[in-house]
């Protein structure tokens, strides 16, 4: 049984490859032209089909196809469609469009099902263009606002609320919509593990227990500018040998808590008015503490503080910490994912319960409603770069798991 | 006597400050329009004192005062106007300025002398934007050439060959400045120690005895982009993390080689396309070893590259080295040292033979003809920042020991 395979590349080929460019990445940023024709190609296939479509304020899109039983609460699956800057052709959109096609597979072979199945494609996930994720489906579940968004701009000093045209005439179905979710049988989103953990255990199916939330904080190391040749060594006070060393404690903390699954990275560093014949007087490093479980996520915080306070005094540094955000871990349902654990033993696919490293729009909705991932392996966990890849038989088992959990609840 | 010095301040303090930035720092790098911009502001003011003026097509800048005997050879004196970024007001600029003002002394008082004095305002002596120093000097020196030039290249991708518009016609003043400079009686800059020890010693001037020399490298390191949610730590290559590693074991091994006067530094980091959410794939850092022992800089880079090896095995990188520049400790001319030490008992300053840890254009000078070293102490030992200070009796020592010396040998 394929799923109308085929059928479904054909479609997945024209939408996941909407703001392609020259390098063969995707640039289909949140509320660019490329992100609405992308939502545009996905409506216009939904009206082909008959479903019952509706876009909310934040330019949300729902799709639904009416179950026998109106009186079952509705299940709801999908993902996003736009992309980081040079980003894949999978991150989101396999999501949505594996959605997409277990409701066109229910249409063209007339199955009925008594629970009604619903569709979203959440707008605006990425925290690419003004660093906040998620925002279509925290406008959705009431976790912001417009008038806060108002604060976040793209580089170009854009604010995502000047995109919602439809904020206009039906700003209620914001607050409609969080009553709808909370209301319904649950959500499910299906997105590729972007890490390498399935590939490297060889297991087809994800299911996510709990979704990482970040501790991000952001250390200014302030130390003394000199002369790279005429400043002796013990007369230094070189900012980037401090956070040299803050960087390795970082590291060293992230391993230790490996076994509760958090990780601890320092993805940015600047040192301002760098110069090679210059010892660093000032280092900023950025640091991103992530975890399913809150109290190791603190102590990889705290050590670090420990370790700020210890190289302070041993090299004449004063380091300054800026709390950028301090979210917690987010369990999903263990009854939607058990689920998702038996229909992958009645299909024969291997599956694993792992935690979710990346942030979801399933983070949101997990507060209003039961909610589960699944999550697909891609090729070397590659993501957000447009080498991410993912293996045919593996986008053929997204379909047929989404299929068959789908049919379990509502069929 | 205080030879002019307060028209000399007030000149001082103009072309000094060309490039002021809102903290205070000096932004002139090296063809910058703030550099031009201070070059403009010496010419007009040589142009003044009728002194005969030349650009050769290395935009260094020659200013010459004739002596009554053009038999016989000139000295030649000055130093260098750019600064590293947010630099101080004092490298390079008070060893041209203190030149230009034993000048204006000589015309303005009518001061008569045999021999003729030379000034130079040797471009591009910084190597903060091209990641190689004194490439004025070594254009004039013959020691490089425009062609090899064209592989060094700014953070926007511009070589320091683009800035040379006269080379398109006047190619040939270079090997004639070469000439030029084979056949001076010799060359005295003038500068800022750039480090502790005369400040500390209470000494008034430095007389340098030995130029120490740097070895530059590039390294790039190349481990694997992940999202930094997603990827567990055992499964990175973080490139740097294992930067960190490789900056913490550069610092060890150039406090190891301290005993021999040696200093190792990592003036510069980059990360490409980082973010605060990537896992680093790609990072580059550039290395300074500097001493005035050839077989103490060596074992410094030894050391470094065998730390490397263990590096790429251990953490799954690759590492590229870069060779930027690789020169020899430059031994100064000791009987133009010694008119400098005869000349400070004479002027009651008190001096002391000593290394230059920094290397200046009097390096590449010294391969052609008798050079020689003048420092004075600045505050702290602080340079290559905007913290950079001299006090006035170091500025008035600077013009009144610069003078005391030319006239010594022109006069």
């Amino acid at each position: 049984m394929d799923y109308d395979f085929n059928k479904w590349m054909s479609d997945y080929r024209v939408i996941s490859t909407v703001g392609l460019n020259e390098e063969g990445g995707l640039d289909r940023l949140a509320f660019t032209d490329y992100d609405f024709a992308a939502r545009t190609e996905l409506l216009n296939r939904a009206y082909g089909l008959r479903l019952q479509c509706y876009l909310d304020a934040a330019e949300n899109l729902w799709f639904s196809k009416p179950g026998t039983d109106p009186d079952l609460p509705p299940l709801l699956i999908g993902s996003h469609l736009d992309t980081v800057p040079n980003g894949g052709k999978y991150d989101g959109v396999l999501g949505v469009m594996a959605g997409f096609q277990v409701m066109r597979y229910l249409v063209d072979n007339k199955i009925s099902h008594r629970r009604t199945v619903e569709m979203v494609a959440f707008s605006c996930e990425e925290s690419s263009r003004f660093n906040l994720s998620t925002i279509g489906s925290k406008l959705a579940c009431g976790f912001t606002t417009p008038e806060k968004l108002k604060n976040y701009k793209d580089s170009q000093g854009h604010t995502p609320v000047e995109f919602l045209a439809r904020l206009r005439y039906s700003p209620e179905s914001l607050e409609e919509r969080r009553e709808h979710l909370k209301n319904i049988y649950g959500f499910i989103e299906l997105h590729i593990e972007q890490g390498p953990v399935l590939e490297s255990a060889g297991t087809d199916i994800g299911i996510v227990e709990s979704i990482a939330a970040p501790i991000r904080l952001k250390l200014d190391i302030i130390g003394h500018t000199d002369h790279s040749g005429a400043c002796p060594m013990d007369l230094r006070h070189d900012a980037l040998t401090a956070a040299a060393a803050l960087i390795t404690e970082i590291e060293r903390l992230g391993r230790e808590e490996s076994v509760n699954k958090s990780v601890a990275t320092v993805g940015k560093i600047n040192v301002p008015h760098q110069a090679l014949n210059v010892v660093p007087g000032r280092c900023e490093i950025f640091v991103d503490i992530r975890g399913i479980r809150r109290d190791s996520m603190e102590r990889i915080r705290d050590g670090m503080r420990n370790f700020v306070c210890g190289l302070e005094k041993e090299r004449g540094v004063k380091v300054e910490e800026t709390l950028l955000s301090d979210e917690s871990p987010v369990p999903l349902d263990h009854s939607l994912g058990e689920i998702i654990e038996r229909n992958c033993r009645k299909t024969g696919l291997s599956c694993r319960w792992m935690p979710s490293g990346a942030g979801h729009d399933a983070m949101n909705v997990a507060k209003l409603a039961p909610t589960a991932m699944i999550f697909i392996p891609c090729v070397g966990g590659v993501s957000h770069s447009l080498l991410e890849n993912v293996l045919e038989k593996d986008l053929r088992n997204s379909i047929r798991i989404l299929y068959e959990v789908v049919m379990d609840i509502c069929g």
